[in-house]
């Protein structure tokens, strides 16, 4: 491992940008080289057999840039196969559930609630790590499948965003959770909308910042260390307009295009 | 091409049981095998380079199975890939879009409206299917990235789903159609919620019934023939409960289940 070496971030599609974009913040001389698998996207619908398979072909390839460090900003691909890829890979590897939950039990006075994909949900990752930080913790889970089509229709805090918050998450309010896990890269683009449902009583714990801080802890890097200008590459295993488009709305318009890659079966 | 050999059945996913069903009503004696590509779901948000080889890997797995005939269920998939499939398998291939362009020319009185996939309506291919039946039509295209999640997440007539629908629909009952194709298998699941917006003066192109006409015209097999007792394979890349959940929604409780299968790259 050296200084200059990138540091690896891999999701599903377009919204780990939003950890991208927090590492950067943090860490603006280091080199970053981004794959999100949008040819196959979304992993949250999916199997965690498929969803695995998928992550330790996208972590190979990511292997190849030579990274110091790989990052796995999909929630469902954290929760499924961070395991499996911290024994098949020489690269240290950081996912974004622990640092998640590790935040939401410094924020909370006893009540979590969780949200995230149905893969992501079920399987149980979230409560694992935060009773093993604090095993009296009472906490709720509520699957959103919609939310992420949501947020790449643009719809952020759209009225039909605001309703579909309301469903999912009136019974979190209704049971008094006072910290709320944003547990998919993908909802802190809809923070208004579940704000507005959730009200201001209630911490929203984004990941990607907690992410960052042991990122930077990782690669013993200090802020405005890393050994260069800073840089992004962003991979992509299909190159449709929608998706430069998010990434534009996530990165703003410096990101001038993706790079598509293949990815093996 | 035997008799007895399957017609072959091929889809993003699970929305092409709703073509499956139309065959099975119409030519219940013949076997059937069903692919739905649900590890790479969905094609409409992907580019046409994506779609097409996804759909070529698909077509080779089930040519292994000699089917008399591939169906290509898929609108996305027909829109992309459909000349390709030809040049590239032995065996004849029929898409979705043709036959819905023939039955809304059949059901017009001047004003088409056009729904699908991002990918679908960007193609082009409806409104070039449908002027070379009649060129003078008037034809509004929309594409509705929210209805294939919400389908899949069981809101058919959901007051949300209604209010989608009035967002993406209004404007196409204001210019006047009089006949509306439902570009895409899932969105048959949603005719109540489409119906409510558009009213009974519009009429609702579901192309599964003209393909299952199609079809029984393509294998020379009157109703009831077809040489055997009738049965379907349903075979699916990624067998996510959410998935045989949806299956069951289109055919029943007789999907027992679906058989998950690898596609190459």
């Amino acid at each position: 491992m050296t200084d200059s070496a990138p540091i690896a971030i891999f999701d599903s599609g377009i919204g780990g940008l939003t950890v991208l974009a927090a590492l950067q913040a943090r860490l603006p001389r280091e080199r970053f080289v981004y794959l999100g698998d949008t040819a196959r996207l979304p992993y949250g619908t999916k199997s965690t057999e498929t969803v695995t398979r998928y992550t330790l072909r996208a972590a190979q390839v990511l292997s190849s840039f030579a990274p110091k460090l790989l990052v796995v900003a999909c929630n469902t691909a954290s929760a499924a196969a961070l395991p499996e890829l911290g024994r098949s890979l020489a690269v240290p590897v950081l996912g974004v559930i622990e640092p998640g939950a590790r935040t939401a039990v410094r924020a909370t006075r006893g009540r979590v609630g969780v949200i995230g994909t149905e893969s992501t949900i079920a399987s149980g990752a979230y409560p694992r790590a935060l009773r093993a930080l604090r095993p009296s913790l009472e906490i709720l889970l509520q699957p959103c499948p919609l939310f992420v089509p949501l947020a790449e229709e643009g719809w952020f805090d759209h009225p039909v965003t605001r309703e579909v918050a309301r469903i999912y998450l009136e019974p979190l309010v209704s049971a008094g959770i006072d910290t709320l896990v944003l547990g998919c890269t993908h909802y802190p683009l809809l923070a208004t909308a579940i704000r507005a449902v959730v009200g201001e009583g209630v911490t929203l714990v984004d990941s990607a910042q907690a992410v960052a801080e042991d990122v930077a802890v990782q690669v013993r890097s200090p802020a405005g260390a890393g050994g260069g200008e800073g840089s992004a590459r962003i991979l992509v295993t299909d190159a449709a307009p929608r998706f430069l488009r998010l990434a534009r709305f996530i990165l703003g318009d410096r990101v001038a295009s993706l790079e598509a890659v293949d990815l093996p079966a």
